[in-house]
Protein backbone atom coordinates (compact mmCIF):
# COMPACT_ATOMS: atom_id res chain seq x y z
CA UNK A 1 0.00 0.00 0.00
CA UNK A 2 1.37 3.35 -0.89
CA UNK A 3 0.01 6.94 0.28
CA UNK A 4 -0.97 9.26 -1.75
CA UNK A 5 0.36 11.53 -0.10
CA UNK A 6 -1.38 15.17 -0.95
CA UNK A 7 0.94 17.92 0.74
CA UNK A 8 4.00 16.41 -1.15
CA UNK A 9 2.20 16.25 -4.26
CA UNK A 10 0.32 19.75 -3.80
CA UNK A 11 4.09 21.11 -2.63
CA UNK A 12 5.16 20.04 -6.12
CA UNK A 13 2.62 21.78 -7.75
CA UNK A 14 3.38 24.59 -5.53
CA UNK A 15 7.01 24.81 -6.19
CA UNK A 16 6.36 25.06 -10.44
CA UNK A 17 3.59 27.80 -9.78
CA UNK A 18 6.59 29.93 -7.33
CA UNK A 19 9.45 29.89 -10.18
CA UNK A 20 6.79 30.42 -12.87
CA UNK A 21 5.85 33.25 -11.25
CA UNK A 22 9.34 34.70 -10.66
CA UNK A 23 9.83 34.07 -14.00
CA UNK A 24 6.90 36.72 -15.16
CA UNK A 25 8.53 39.25 -11.75
CA UNK A 26 11.80 38.96 -13.84
CA UNK A 27 10.23 39.47 -16.98
CA UNK A 28 8.26 42.55 -15.86
CA UNK A 29 4.88 41.23 -16.51
CA UNK A 30 1.59 40.93 -14.09
CA UNK A 31 1.96 38.08 -11.92
CA UNK A 32 -1.56 36.15 -10.23
CA UNK A 33 -3.77 38.07 -8.27
CA UNK A 34 -6.95 36.22 -6.07
CA UNK A 35 -9.27 38.18 -4.48
CA UNK A 36 -11.11 36.24 -1.35
CA UNK A 37 -14.81 37.63 -0.14
CA UNK A 38 -15.49 36.11 3.51
CA UNK A 39 -18.56 36.69 4.77
CA UNK A 40 -19.76 36.23 8.75
CA UNK A 41 -17.38 34.38 11.00
CA UNK A 42 -18.22 30.24 9.73
CA UNK A 43 -14.63 28.68 11.59
CA UNK A 44 -14.56 26.00 8.67
CA UNK A 45 -14.92 28.52 6.51
CA UNK A 46 -12.33 30.96 8.28
CA UNK A 47 -9.62 28.48 8.18
CA UNK A 48 -10.12 27.21 4.60
CA UNK A 49 -9.51 31.17 3.21
CA UNK A 50 -7.14 31.83 5.72
CA UNK A 51 -5.34 28.80 4.15
CA UNK A 52 -5.40 30.23 0.74
CA UNK A 53 -4.46 33.61 1.62
CA UNK A 54 -1.80 31.94 3.31
CA UNK A 55 -0.84 29.78 -0.26
CA UNK A 56 -0.92 32.69 -2.26
CA UNK A 57 1.95 34.59 -0.05
CA UNK A 58 3.75 31.01 -0.03
CA UNK A 59 3.70 30.77 -3.89
CA UNK A 60 4.21 34.89 -4.40
CA UNK A 61 0.94 35.54 -5.71
CA UNK A 62 -1.31 38.85 -4.49
CA UNK A 63 -4.48 38.57 -2.41
CA UNK A 64 -7.08 40.65 -1.30
CA UNK A 65 -9.24 39.29 1.62
CA UNK A 66 -12.55 41.09 1.61
CA UNK A 67 -14.23 40.28 4.90
CA UNK A 68 -18.49 41.03 4.98
CA UNK A 69 -20.69 40.93 7.85
CA UNK A 70 -22.94 38.14 7.96
CA UNK A 71 -25.94 40.65 7.53
CA UNK A 72 -24.74 42.03 4.08
CA UNK A 73 -27.63 42.29 1.81
CA UNK A 74 -27.36 40.02 -1.50
CA UNK A 75 -27.51 43.10 -4.19
CA UNK A 76 -24.47 44.87 -1.67
CA UNK A 77 -22.69 40.95 -2.35
CA UNK A 78 -23.17 41.61 -6.40
CA UNK A 79 -21.96 44.56 -5.89
CA UNK A 80 -18.51 43.56 -4.29
CA UNK A 81 -18.36 41.37 -6.69
CA UNK A 82 -18.93 43.40 -10.33
CA UNK A 83 -16.31 45.11 -8.13
CA UNK A 84 -13.91 42.73 -8.60
CA UNK A 85 -14.83 41.80 -12.08
CA UNK A 86 -13.94 45.26 -13.24
CA UNK A 87 -10.46 45.40 -11.22
CA UNK A 88 -7.86 44.92 -14.03
CA UNK A 89 -5.75 43.74 -10.97
CA UNK A 90 -7.65 40.56 -10.27
CA UNK A 91 -7.41 37.25 -11.78
CA UNK A 92 -9.47 35.11 -9.92
CA UNK A 93 -12.53 35.93 -7.56
CA UNK A 94 -13.97 33.46 -4.98
CA UNK A 95 -16.22 34.01 -2.92
CA UNK A 96 -16.32 31.32 0.21
CA UNK A 97 -19.40 28.65 0.77
CA UNK A 98 -21.48 28.31 1.97
CA UNK A 99 -23.52 32.10 2.01
CA UNK A 100 -26.12 32.92 4.35
CA UNK A 101 -29.09 31.91 3.87
CA UNK A 102 -30.62 35.28 2.86
CA UNK A 103 -28.25 35.05 -0.35
CA UNK A 104 -29.06 33.24 -3.30
CA UNK A 105 -25.86 31.11 -3.83
CA UNK A 106 -26.60 30.44 -7.55
CA UNK A 107 -27.25 34.19 -8.03
CA UNK A 108 -23.73 35.21 -6.46
CA UNK A 109 -21.65 32.43 -8.42
CA UNK A 110 -23.58 33.48 -11.71
CA UNK A 111 -22.62 37.37 -10.72
CA UNK A 112 -18.39 36.42 -11.39
CA UNK A 113 -17.36 36.75 -14.72
CA UNK A 114 -16.47 33.04 -16.02
CA UNK A 115 -12.96 34.64 -16.84
CA UNK A 116 -12.16 34.97 -13.19
CA UNK A 117 -14.31 32.01 -11.81
CA UNK A 118 -11.18 30.47 -10.79
CA UNK A 119 -13.74 27.97 -8.35
CA UNK A 120 -15.48 27.19 -11.34
CA UNK A 121 -18.49 26.99 -10.33
CA UNK A 122 -20.22 29.19 -12.86
CA UNK A 123 -22.66 26.93 -15.27
CA UNK A 124 -20.35 28.39 -18.47
CA UNK A 125 -17.74 26.44 -16.82
CA UNK A 126 -19.25 23.64 -15.80
CA UNK A 127 -20.67 23.05 -18.98
CA UNK A 128 -17.22 23.60 -20.87
CA UNK A 129 -15.84 20.87 -18.42
CA UNK A 130 -18.27 18.60 -19.32
CA UNK A 131 -17.93 19.42 -23.45
CA UNK A 132 -13.89 18.54 -22.69
CA UNK A 133 -13.27 22.79 -23.89
CA UNK A 134 -11.30 24.17 -21.61
CA UNK A 135 -11.77 25.93 -18.56
CA UNK A 136 -11.49 26.46 -14.99
CA UNK A 137 -12.16 22.75 -13.39
CA UNK A 138 -13.46 23.13 -10.16
CA UNK A 139 -10.45 22.72 -7.15
CA UNK A 140 -11.68 19.70 -5.68
CA UNK A 141 -12.14 17.42 -8.49
CA UNK A 142 -8.89 19.04 -10.21
CA UNK A 143 -7.19 18.32 -7.15
CA UNK A 144 -7.85 14.66 -7.09
CA UNK A 145 -6.69 14.39 -11.57
CA UNK A 146 -3.83 16.22 -10.30
CA UNK A 147 -2.84 13.69 -7.44
CA UNK A 148 -3.90 10.45 -9.73
CA UNK A 149 -1.63 12.05 -12.29
CA UNK A 150 1.23 13.37 -10.12
CA UNK A 151 1.40 9.29 -8.84
CA UNK A 152 1.15 8.18 -12.36
CA UNK A 153 -2.01 6.20 -11.82
CA UNK A 154 -3.31 4.08 -14.33
CA UNK A 155 -6.62 4.99 -14.81
CA UNK A 156 -7.55 4.06 -18.95
CA UNK A 157 -10.26 1.51 -18.75
CA UNK A 158 -10.38 1.28 -14.84
CA UNK A 159 -13.54 1.07 -13.35
CA UNK A 160 -13.81 3.66 -10.91
CA UNK A 161 -17.36 4.06 -8.69
CA UNK A 162 -18.09 7.38 -7.38
CA UNK A 163 -19.96 7.67 -4.25
CA UNK A 164 -21.82 10.74 -4.25
CA UNK A 165 -23.53 13.06 -6.57
CA UNK A 166 -22.32 16.58 -5.78
CA UNK A 167 -22.23 19.57 -7.72
CA UNK A 168 -18.94 20.38 -6.20
CA UNK A 169 -17.06 16.94 -6.18
CA UNK A 170 -19.34 13.49 -7.00
CA UNK A 171 -20.53 15.04 -10.38
CA UNK A 172 -17.42 16.60 -11.36
CA UNK A 173 -14.79 14.40 -10.70
CA UNK A 174 -17.19 11.18 -11.86
CA UNK A 175 -17.17 13.60 -15.72
CA UNK A 176 -13.34 14.05 -15.51
CA UNK A 177 -12.56 10.74 -14.60
CA UNK A 178 -14.98 9.23 -17.89
CA UNK A 179 -13.15 11.60 -19.82
CA UNK A 180 -11.04 10.68 -23.39
CA UNK A 181 -7.83 12.22 -21.50
CA UNK A 182 -5.14 11.01 -19.54
CA UNK A 183 -5.98 10.19 -16.31
CA UNK A 184 -9.30 9.82 -17.67
CA UNK A 185 -10.92 6.67 -19.87
CA UNK A 186 -12.53 4.93 -16.44
CA UNK A 187 -15.72 3.64 -16.91
CA UNK A 188 -17.33 5.33 -14.41
CA UNK A 189 -20.12 4.25 -11.72
CA UNK A 190 -21.93 7.01 -9.73
CA UNK A 191 -23.76 5.58 -6.54
CA UNK A 192 -25.79 7.81 -4.38
CA UNK A 193 -28.43 7.13 -1.59
CA UNK A 194 -30.91 6.31 -3.55
CA UNK A 195 -28.49 3.00 -5.02
CA UNK A 196 -28.77 -0.61 -4.69
CA UNK A 197 -26.64 -2.70 -3.55
CA UNK A 198 -23.44 -0.21 -2.83
CA UNK A 199 -21.41 -2.97 -1.47
CA UNK A 200 -21.61 -5.18 -4.86
CA UNK A 201 -20.56 -2.42 -6.72
CA UNK A 202 -17.88 -0.88 -5.03
CA UNK A 203 -16.18 -4.20 -4.80
CA UNK A 204 -16.06 -4.25 -8.54
CA UNK A 205 -13.75 -0.88 -8.46
CA UNK A 206 -10.51 -0.24 -9.00
CA UNK A 207 -10.68 2.90 -8.11
CA UNK A 208 -12.75 4.61 -5.55
CA UNK A 209 -13.93 8.27 -4.54
CA UNK A 210 -15.72 8.50 -1.81
CA UNK A 211 -17.38 11.99 -1.76
CA UNK A 212 -20.79 11.52 0.34
CA UNK A 213 -19.91 13.32 3.36
CA UNK A 214 -20.31 10.57 5.97
CA UNK A 215 -17.17 9.80 8.59
CA UNK A 216 -15.68 6.13 8.05
CA UNK A 217 -19.33 5.25 5.75
CA UNK A 218 -16.31 2.67 3.35
CA UNK A 219 -14.96 -0.55 5.30
CA UNK A 220 -13.12 -3.38 4.40
CA UNK A 221 -16.25 -5.42 3.15
CA UNK A 222 -16.61 -2.87 -0.12
CA UNK A 223 -13.09 -2.95 -1.34
CA UNK A 224 -11.49 -5.07 -3.71
CA UNK A 225 -8.31 -5.38 -2.83
CA UNK A 226 -5.10 -3.61 -4.86
CA UNK A 227 -7.80 -0.31 -5.31
CA UNK A 228 -6.68 2.90 -5.17
CA UNK A 229 -9.18 4.94 -2.86
CA UNK A 230 -9.64 8.43 -3.33
CA UNK A 231 -11.09 9.76 0.35
CA UNK A 232 -13.12 13.47 0.06
CA UNK A 233 -14.88 13.38 3.27
CA UNK A 234 -14.17 15.92 5.73
CA UNK A 235 -16.29 15.92 8.07
CA UNK A 236 -15.49 17.44 12.08
CA UNK A 237 -16.27 15.41 14.83
CA UNK A 238 -16.29 15.70 18.31
CA UNK A 239 -12.96 14.34 19.67
CA UNK A 240 -11.63 16.04 23.56
CA UNK A 241 -8.09 14.62 22.92
CA UNK A 242 -7.93 17.75 19.81
CA UNK A 243 -6.78 21.29 21.12
CA UNK A 244 -9.19 22.26 19.06
CA UNK A 245 -12.29 19.88 20.51
CA UNK A 246 -12.41 18.47 16.86
CA UNK A 247 -11.02 15.83 15.04
CA UNK A 248 -11.36 15.75 10.61
CA UNK A 249 -12.66 12.53 9.77
CA UNK A 250 -12.64 10.89 6.31
CA UNK A 251 -15.41 9.11 4.26
CA UNK A 252 -13.34 5.62 4.74
CA UNK A 253 -12.23 3.66 7.79
CA UNK A 254 -8.72 4.42 6.97
CA UNK A 255 -7.17 1.71 9.22
CA UNK A 256 -8.93 -1.11 7.85
CA UNK A 257 -9.56 -0.35 4.34
CA UNK A 258 -5.61 0.95 4.33
CA UNK A 259 -4.08 -2.46 3.81
CA UNK A 260 -5.89 -3.47 0.79
CA UNK A 261 -5.30 -0.89 -1.35
CA UNK A 262 -2.87 -0.30 -3.90
CA UNK A 263 -2.68 3.52 -3.26
CA UNK A 264 -5.25 5.39 -0.56
CA UNK A 265 -5.09 8.96 0.27
CA UNK A 266 -4.99 9.49 3.94
CA UNK A 267 -7.34 12.38 5.71
CA UNK A 268 -6.19 14.87 6.46
CA UNK A 269 -3.15 15.42 3.78
CA UNK A 270 -4.91 13.72 1.24
CA UNK A 271 -7.27 15.45 -0.76
CA UNK A 272 -7.85 18.67 1.11
CA UNK A 273 -3.92 20.40 0.31
CA UNK A 274 -4.81 19.03 -3.79
CA UNK A 275 -7.55 21.44 -3.47
CA UNK A 276 -6.04 24.83 -2.70
CA UNK A 277 -2.79 23.83 -5.26
CA UNK A 278 -5.42 23.62 -8.08
CA UNK A 279 -7.08 26.17 -6.88
CA UNK A 280 -3.79 28.20 -7.35
CA UNK A 281 -3.27 26.65 -10.83
CA UNK A 282 -6.50 27.76 -11.65
CA UNK A 283 -5.52 31.40 -10.52
CA UNK A 284 -2.16 31.22 -12.71
CA UNK A 285 -4.37 30.32 -15.68
CA UNK A 286 -6.69 32.96 -15.22
CA UNK A 287 -3.35 35.57 -15.00
CA UNK A 288 -2.15 34.04 -18.05
CA UNK A 289 -5.01 34.25 -19.96
CA UNK A 290 -4.96 38.34 -19.14
CA UNK A 291 -1.26 38.77 -19.86
CA UNK A 292 -2.80 37.12 -23.28
CA UNK A 293 -0.50 33.95 -23.12
CA UNK B 1 -42.02 -7.04 -23.78
CA UNK B 2 -43.83 -4.30 -24.70
CA UNK B 3 -42.23 -1.49 -27.02
CA UNK B 4 -41.42 2.20 -25.90
CA UNK B 5 -43.25 3.73 -29.30
CA UNK B 6 -41.86 7.02 -29.58
CA UNK B 7 -44.03 8.09 -32.27
CA UNK B 8 -47.09 7.65 -29.75
CA UNK B 9 -45.67 8.85 -26.78
CA UNK B 10 -44.36 12.44 -29.14
CA UNK B 11 -47.77 12.50 -30.35
CA UNK B 12 -49.50 12.99 -26.82
CA UNK B 13 -47.01 15.29 -26.22
CA UNK B 14 -47.47 17.40 -29.71
CA UNK B 15 -51.41 17.21 -28.94
CA UNK B 16 -50.54 19.10 -25.43
CA UNK B 17 -48.42 21.69 -26.90
CA UNK B 18 -51.20 21.63 -29.57
CA UNK B 19 -53.77 22.96 -27.26
CA UNK B 20 -51.63 24.99 -25.30
CA UNK B 21 -50.67 27.27 -28.56
CA UNK B 22 -54.65 27.45 -29.29
CA UNK B 23 -54.79 28.44 -25.68
CA UNK B 24 -52.16 31.48 -26.30
CA UNK B 25 -53.36 32.50 -29.71
CA UNK B 26 -57.25 32.50 -28.15
CA UNK B 27 -55.68 35.05 -25.42
CA UNK B 28 -54.10 36.93 -28.18
CA UNK B 29 -50.68 36.27 -27.11
CA UNK B 30 -47.37 35.56 -28.64
CA UNK B 31 -47.48 31.98 -30.03
CA UNK B 32 -43.75 30.26 -30.84
CA UNK B 33 -41.54 30.52 -33.51
CA UNK B 34 -38.61 28.27 -34.13
CA UNK B 35 -36.13 29.46 -36.92
CA UNK B 36 -34.26 26.59 -38.22
CA UNK B 37 -30.24 27.24 -39.99
CA UNK B 38 -29.63 24.47 -42.99
CA UNK B 39 -26.34 24.76 -44.49
CA UNK B 40 -25.73 23.07 -47.49
CA UNK B 41 -27.31 19.74 -49.30
CA UNK B 42 -26.72 16.98 -46.29
CA UNK B 43 -29.31 14.86 -46.76
CA UNK B 44 -29.75 13.61 -43.38
CA UNK B 45 -29.76 17.03 -42.59
CA UNK B 46 -32.58 17.62 -44.75
CA UNK B 47 -34.44 15.22 -43.55
CA UNK B 48 -33.97 16.25 -40.17
CA UNK B 49 -34.72 20.14 -39.84
CA UNK B 50 -38.25 19.59 -42.93
CA UNK B 51 -39.50 17.10 -40.20
CA UNK B 52 -38.84 19.83 -37.47
CA UNK B 53 -40.47 22.37 -39.99
CA UNK B 54 -43.13 20.01 -40.57
CA UNK B 55 -44.09 19.57 -37.46
CA UNK B 56 -44.22 22.74 -36.04
CA UNK B 57 -46.68 23.27 -38.52
CA UNK B 58 -48.26 20.68 -37.78
CA UNK B 59 -49.08 21.99 -33.77
CA UNK B 60 -49.44 25.67 -34.71
CA UNK B 61 -46.02 26.55 -34.49
CA UNK B 62 -44.85 29.65 -36.45
CA UNK B 63 -40.76 28.17 -38.57
CA UNK B 64 -38.74 29.77 -40.33
CA UNK B 65 -35.88 28.00 -42.58
CA UNK B 66 -32.99 29.97 -43.14
CA UNK B 67 -30.73 27.82 -45.88
CA UNK B 68 -27.46 28.64 -46.41
CA UNK B 69 -25.04 27.98 -48.86
CA UNK B 70 -22.06 25.51 -48.14
CA UNK B 71 -19.71 27.58 -48.92
CA UNK B 72 -20.90 30.72 -46.44
CA UNK B 73 -18.50 32.29 -44.75
CA UNK B 74 -18.08 31.57 -40.07
CA UNK B 75 -18.40 35.44 -40.19
CA UNK B 76 -21.53 35.41 -42.15
CA UNK B 77 -22.83 32.70 -40.35
CA UNK B 78 -22.77 34.10 -36.99
CA UNK B 79 -24.24 37.42 -38.35
CA UNK B 80 -27.19 35.29 -39.18
CA UNK B 81 -27.49 33.96 -35.71
CA UNK B 82 -26.89 37.31 -34.20
CA UNK B 83 -29.97 38.64 -36.58
CA UNK B 84 -32.19 35.62 -34.63
CA UNK B 85 -30.62 36.75 -31.89
CA UNK B 86 -32.21 39.86 -32.21
CA UNK B 87 -35.14 39.22 -33.93
CA UNK B 88 -37.92 39.53 -31.70
CA UNK B 89 -40.67 37.22 -32.80
CA UNK B 90 -38.05 34.66 -32.64
CA UNK B 91 -38.15 31.81 -29.42
CA UNK B 92 -36.04 29.52 -30.52
CA UNK B 93 -32.42 28.84 -32.80
CA UNK B 94 -31.50 25.69 -34.04
CA UNK B 95 -28.45 25.35 -36.11
CA UNK B 96 -28.57 21.80 -38.02
CA UNK B 97 -24.90 19.65 -37.44
CA UNK B 98 -23.01 19.31 -38.94
CA UNK B 99 -21.47 22.20 -39.76
CA UNK B 100 -19.14 22.67 -42.99
CA UNK B 101 -15.31 22.17 -42.28
CA UNK B 102 -14.44 25.73 -42.18
CA UNK B 103 -17.02 26.43 -39.70
CA UNK B 104 -16.03 26.03 -35.60
CA UNK B 105 -19.50 24.29 -34.21
CA UNK B 106 -18.33 26.06 -30.87
CA UNK B 107 -17.87 29.64 -32.20
CA UNK B 108 -21.33 29.49 -33.69
CA UNK B 109 -23.23 27.13 -30.67
CA UNK B 110 -21.59 29.50 -28.16
CA UNK B 111 -23.17 32.46 -30.42
CA UNK B 112 -27.01 31.12 -29.92
CA UNK B 113 -28.27 33.35 -27.09
CA UNK B 114 -28.62 31.00 -24.33
CA UNK B 115 -32.32 32.04 -23.88
CA UNK B 116 -33.08 30.91 -27.66
CA UNK B 117 -30.59 27.56 -27.60
CA UNK B 118 -33.68 25.04 -27.56
CA UNK B 119 -31.25 22.34 -28.74
CA UNK B 120 -29.44 22.72 -25.41
CA UNK B 121 -25.91 22.81 -26.90
CA UNK B 122 -24.51 26.17 -25.46
CA UNK B 123 -22.29 25.73 -22.29
CA UNK B 124 -24.26 27.49 -20.16
CA UNK B 125 -27.21 25.60 -20.66
CA UNK B 126 -25.32 22.29 -20.31
CA UNK B 127 -23.80 23.33 -16.74
CA UNK B 128 -26.93 24.34 -15.98
CA UNK B 129 -28.63 20.89 -16.81
CA UNK B 130 -25.70 19.31 -14.84
CA UNK B 131 -26.31 21.50 -12.00
CA UNK B 132 -30.29 20.58 -11.98
CA UNK B 133 -30.97 24.09 -12.80
CA UNK B 134 -33.93 25.20 -15.17
CA UNK B 135 -32.33 25.08 -18.71
CA UNK B 136 -32.87 23.85 -22.07
CA UNK B 137 -31.86 20.31 -22.05
CA UNK B 138 -30.65 18.95 -25.21
CA UNK B 139 -33.37 17.08 -27.24
CA UNK B 140 -32.36 13.32 -27.39
CA UNK B 141 -31.57 13.10 -23.66
CA UNK B 142 -34.60 15.41 -22.62
CA UNK B 143 -36.45 13.03 -25.21
CA UNK B 144 -35.58 9.87 -23.85
CA UNK B 145 -36.30 11.10 -20.43
CA UNK B 146 -40.29 12.24 -21.55
CA UNK B 147 -40.19 8.46 -23.19
CA UNK B 148 -39.32 6.92 -19.70
CA UNK B 149 -42.27 9.03 -18.12
CA UNK B 150 -44.66 8.74 -19.98
CA UNK B 151 -44.01 4.83 -19.70
CA UNK B 152 -44.29 5.17 -15.73
CA UNK B 153 -41.16 3.28 -15.89
CA UNK B 154 -39.73 3.19 -12.53
CA UNK B 155 -35.68 4.38 -12.28
CA UNK B 156 -35.06 4.88 -8.87
CA UNK B 157 -32.39 3.21 -7.41
CA UNK B 158 -32.11 0.67 -10.98
CA UNK B 159 -28.72 0.44 -12.44
CA UNK B 160 -28.64 2.64 -16.10
CA UNK B 161 -25.49 1.41 -18.09
CA UNK B 162 -24.99 3.79 -20.95
CA UNK B 163 -23.02 3.04 -23.43
CA UNK B 164 -21.12 5.72 -25.06
CA UNK B 165 -19.88 9.42 -23.64
CA UNK B 166 -20.91 11.71 -26.76
CA UNK B 167 -22.08 15.37 -25.76
CA UNK B 168 -25.17 15.21 -27.48
CA UNK B 169 -26.22 11.66 -25.92
CA UNK B 170 -24.22 9.72 -23.63
CA UNK B 171 -23.27 12.49 -21.46
CA UNK B 172 -26.21 14.45 -20.82
CA UNK B 173 -28.77 11.12 -20.34
CA UNK B 174 -26.50 10.01 -17.85
CA UNK B 175 -26.14 12.75 -15.68
CA UNK B 176 -30.21 12.85 -16.40
CA UNK B 177 -30.74 9.62 -15.09
CA UNK B 178 -28.55 10.02 -12.10
CA UNK B 179 -30.24 13.09 -11.16
CA UNK B 180 -32.13 13.47 -7.84
CA UNK B 181 -35.19 13.72 -9.86
CA UNK B 182 -38.45 11.41 -11.31
CA UNK B 183 -37.44 9.81 -13.99
CA UNK B 184 -33.92 9.59 -12.26
CA UNK B 185 -32.38 8.14 -9.45
CA UNK B 186 -30.50 5.98 -11.26
CA UNK B 187 -27.06 4.29 -10.26
CA UNK B 188 -25.50 5.14 -13.42
CA UNK B 189 -22.30 3.75 -15.23
CA UNK B 190 -20.89 5.31 -18.18
CA UNK B 191 -19.00 2.88 -20.78
CA UNK B 192 -16.88 3.34 -23.52
CA UNK B 193 -14.77 2.29 -26.17
CA UNK B 194 -11.87 2.13 -23.64
CA UNK B 195 -14.60 0.04 -21.53
CA UNK B 196 -13.14 -3.46 -20.15
CA UNK B 197 -15.72 -6.35 -19.81
CA UNK B 198 -18.49 -4.29 -21.12
CA UNK B 199 -20.59 -7.24 -21.33
CA UNK B 200 -20.37 -8.11 -18.11
CA UNK B 201 -21.46 -4.46 -17.04
CA UNK B 202 -24.07 -4.53 -19.32
CA UNK B 203 -25.22 -7.79 -18.13
CA UNK B 204 -26.08 -5.59 -14.42
CA UNK B 205 -28.20 -3.08 -16.36
CA UNK B 206 -31.89 -2.66 -15.42
CA UNK B 207 -31.70 -0.06 -17.90
CA UNK B 208 -29.20 -0.12 -20.93
CA UNK B 209 -29.10 3.22 -23.31
CA UNK B 210 -27.41 2.41 -26.63
CA UNK B 211 -25.83 5.53 -28.38
CA UNK B 212 -22.14 4.33 -29.53
CA UNK B 213 -23.58 4.40 -33.12
CA UNK B 214 -22.97 1.14 -33.87
CA UNK B 215 -25.02 -0.76 -35.75
CA UNK B 216 -26.72 -3.96 -33.69
CA UNK B 217 -23.96 -4.05 -31.22
CA UNK B 218 -25.63 -5.07 -28.13
CA UNK B 219 -26.37 -8.44 -28.39
CA UNK B 220 -28.71 -10.78 -26.42
CA UNK B 221 -25.80 -12.40 -24.63
CA UNK B 222 -25.29 -8.59 -23.04
CA UNK B 223 -29.05 -7.92 -21.52
CA UNK B 224 -30.63 -9.18 -18.72
CA UNK B 225 -34.04 -10.63 -18.91
CA UNK B 226 -36.32 -7.86 -17.55
CA UNK B 227 -34.31 -5.33 -18.66
CA UNK B 228 -35.41 -1.95 -20.40
CA UNK B 229 -33.27 -1.07 -23.93
CA UNK B 230 -33.34 2.67 -25.53
CA UNK B 231 -32.05 2.44 -28.52
CA UNK B 232 -30.45 5.65 -29.68
CA UNK B 233 -28.58 4.25 -32.80
CA UNK B 234 -29.56 5.46 -36.40
CA UNK B 235 -27.19 4.51 -38.64
CA UNK B 236 -27.92 4.36 -42.17
CA UNK B 237 -26.97 1.22 -44.07
CA UNK B 238 -27.22 0.14 -47.75
CA UNK B 239 -30.24 -2.11 -48.58
CA UNK B 240 -31.14 -2.58 -52.42
CA UNK B 241 -34.87 -3.93 -51.10
CA UNK B 242 -35.97 -0.08 -50.07
CA UNK B 243 -36.59 2.92 -52.36
CA UNK B 244 -34.00 5.12 -50.33
CA UNK B 245 -31.33 2.97 -50.77
CA UNK B 246 -30.53 2.66 -47.33
CA UNK B 247 -32.26 1.25 -44.12
CA UNK B 248 -32.17 3.04 -40.24
CA UNK B 249 -30.26 0.55 -38.13
CA UNK B 250 -30.39 0.71 -34.44
CA UNK B 251 -27.59 0.42 -32.01
CA UNK B 252 -29.24 -3.07 -30.94
CA UNK B 253 -29.62 -6.29 -32.19
CA UNK B 254 -33.56 -5.47 -31.78
CA UNK B 255 -34.80 -9.45 -33.38
CA UNK B 256 -32.86 -11.39 -30.73
CA UNK B 257 -32.64 -8.49 -27.64
CA UNK B 258 -36.35 -7.46 -27.30
CA UNK B 259 -37.41 -11.09 -26.20
CA UNK B 260 -35.63 -10.70 -22.91
CA UNK B 261 -36.64 -6.66 -22.68
CA UNK B 262 -39.42 -5.66 -20.41
CA UNK B 263 -39.53 -2.28 -22.32
CA UNK B 264 -37.43 -1.51 -25.50
CA UNK B 265 -37.57 1.05 -28.17
CA UNK B 266 -37.96 0.44 -31.66
CA UNK B 267 -35.63 2.35 -34.77
CA UNK B 268 -37.14 3.79 -36.29
CA UNK B 269 -39.76 5.21 -34.01
CA UNK B 270 -38.38 5.23 -30.82
CA UNK B 271 -36.38 8.24 -29.82
CA UNK B 272 -36.21 9.84 -33.19
CA UNK B 273 -40.09 10.88 -33.15
CA UNK B 274 -39.08 11.66 -29.11
CA UNK B 275 -36.19 14.11 -29.74
CA UNK B 276 -38.45 16.37 -32.46
CA UNK B 277 -41.14 16.47 -29.19
CA UNK B 278 -38.73 17.95 -26.82
CA UNK B 279 -37.29 19.95 -29.15
CA UNK B 280 -40.87 21.35 -29.44
CA UNK B 281 -40.92 21.36 -25.96
CA UNK B 282 -38.43 23.57 -25.37
CA UNK B 283 -39.31 25.48 -28.12
CA UNK B 284 -42.67 26.21 -25.97
CA UNK B 285 -40.92 26.84 -22.86
CA UNK B 286 -38.47 29.51 -24.46
CA UNK B 287 -41.79 31.14 -26.14
CA UNK B 288 -43.23 31.16 -22.31
CA UNK B 289 -40.47 32.79 -21.02
CA UNK B 290 -40.45 35.49 -23.56
CA UNK B 291 -44.37 35.85 -22.41
CA UNK B 292 -43.14 36.06 -19.09
CA UNK B 293 -44.87 33.33 -17.38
Amino acid sequence: MELLDGRLAAQAIKDKLKLKVAGLKAEGRKTPHLAAVLIGNDGGSELYVASKVKTCAEIGYRSSLIRLEETITENRLLQVVEELNNDIDVDGILVQLPLPRHISEGKVIDAIHPSKDVDGFHPINVGRMVQGLPTFVSATPHGIMLLLEQYKIETRGKHAVVIGRSNIVGRPISILLNANTKPGNCTVTVCHSQTQNLRDICLQADIIVAALGKPEFVDASMVKPGAVVIDVGTTRVPDASKKSGFAVKGDVKFDEVAPLCSYITPVPGGVGPMTIAALMKNTFSACEERNGN
